[in-house]
């Protein structure tokens, strides 16, 4: 089976939306990513959180199988992210962030982890990216998340990790300020000259595309009556598409195309609840139907 | 072979964008749509233009079988309308609309089209639409697009209209604005409830979304690298969608799909150019390449 290792980070998120509230919840990119992906395979995760971290997170993340050698818990306080959204979920407001442990984060691979096959570089400071990419040998597949503050603050570091990456995974406003372009198609372009070979747009209610250098994807975002929370649909649709390219062992274009509706998937069970509520309790059979209702949608 | 009947808007159209200029070029709403039927089947063209409307285009509509019948050439000026867009091309700034001699239109449907299967009531005053809709016999398929303006300024009327139409095609703040659901699942149930039993909502670059009582389908924007011109997308559309049914002698749903398909690359041939001059290049050969290109971008 081929495992993944996730960089990224483990949180405690106080959430406000129109249809409800949540306090410190389990959040985090490397959290999200982790529990949907590891729904098909292996996951190993590097992260850190403080003494106050619950046990029963801990537990959670055991209970999936995942790996936790690389978690440390360090003296302080986990990583805490304030937010909330209006009636139109498309865009949260960040209220506070508090690094703590995190401030300090470097990651260390556990040398049981250091030939990976696939590796996911959640949004994290670009420099601390590479700091991974130094230690991990040849992946086999490597993705990774950006967002604005690295794509204007640490532009060059951003470029460097860039140079060493398979697939990048951002938003089309992120896709327009690392590419100075505005048509989706010619940044695409400008951005497989940075290093990527595959860039998936994420795009909210719209769905998400998949450029490679010869082909396009689109996908709806799947229709819901009802998204409470859509914190961590990013990294959950990051982890049903790495995923699924682990389990099926294979990054060709047919895998690539059915890995990003089954991130689609992964991410609509993910907004249908607060924190990672709806997404664990994501079954195979629940999981097969809406993946049959969702490409009914694109079928002619 | 099922010739259809549209009622709209024949116009002079100033248009600014980023990468050009259009003065007084072919516009409206009707015209977009017959260009784009005639495509397919026999249209019949019922709106009102003045003494000043240019002869070439009158030749253009008879040289692609349009039935001009139904176009009534009244002494005073034709309606004009100058908009422009930013470098978001997804949202016009309307400058001036001149309704000259459109402020005085009443459709009279001649004779022969009386019996048109298909009907498509473009976006003019809900009364218009209705005066229309009770002069043809018993239509086998109604469609209507309409505004923001006839939503909140003429509602009732338009809910008249809409218990006589089978399928309504509008944009998203449109279909918010009428359903006062901000989620499209929840809208469209309550649009079904107010007559049609079809629901298309046009998302600009988003593509488009069709909505029947059991089914959802979604469909990409054609991805371009260069949108000249968006003006009359919309009616592009409309009338690739209805012009596809009317070929196909059908109305169920694998159609109404493959319908929408139609549409939209239809439309993306619209925007490629100022005015109706991309659309007018389309042939049957780069008609049936793009479609094969836009299948591939939803094929899994």
């Amino acid at each position: 089976m081929n495992s993944i290792l996730v960089v990224g980070s483990v949180a405690l998120d106080t959430v406000d939306t129109p249809f409800g509230k949540a306090r410190e919840a389990l959040g985090g990119s490397a959290t999200y990513f982790s529990l949907a992906a590891s729904f098909f395979t292996q996951v190993n995760l590097v992260a850190a959180v403080g003494t106050d971290f619950p046990a029963r997170y801990i537990r959670l993340f055991a209970s999936r199988g995942i790996g936790l050698t690389g978690m440390k818990i360090t003296e302080g306080r986990t990583f805490r992210w304030t937010g909330r959204y209006g009636f139109d979920l498309n865009q949260a407001e960040t209220l506070k962030t508090e690094l703590n442990v995190f401030r300090t984060f470097k990651p260390s691979i556990p040398r049981s982890y250091l030939s990976s096959p696939f590796v996911f570089l959640a949004n994290i400071d670009p420099d601390l990216q590479r700091e991974v990419l130094g230690q991990v040998r040849k992946p086999r597949f490597v993705a990774c998340d950006t967002m604005e503050y690295w794509i204007t603050r640490k532009r060059k570091s951003l470029l460097k990790t860039l140079r060493q990456v398979d697939a990048l995974l951002i938003n089309e406003a992120e896709v327009r300020e690392l590419s100075g372009e505005v048509n989706l198609i010619r940044a695409s372009r400008k951005i497989f000259t940075m290093g990527p070979r595959c860039l998936i747009v994420k795009r909210g209610e719209y769905g998400a595309v998949l450029f490679s250098k010869d082909s396009i994807f689109f996908v709806p975002g799947f229709p819901l009556e009802e998204v409470f929370d859509p914190t961590g649909a990013g990294d959950t649709f990051a982890g049903g598409f790495m995923g699924w390219l682990a389990k099926d062992d294979s990054t060709d274009n047919y895998t690539m195309r059915r890995a990003v509706i089954a991130g689609s998937v992964m991410a609509s069970f993910a907004v249908q609840g607060f924190s990672v509520k709806h997404l664990l309790s994501l079954t195979k059979k629940s999981f097969s139907k809406r993946i049959k209702e969702f490409t009914s949608l694109m079928m002619q």
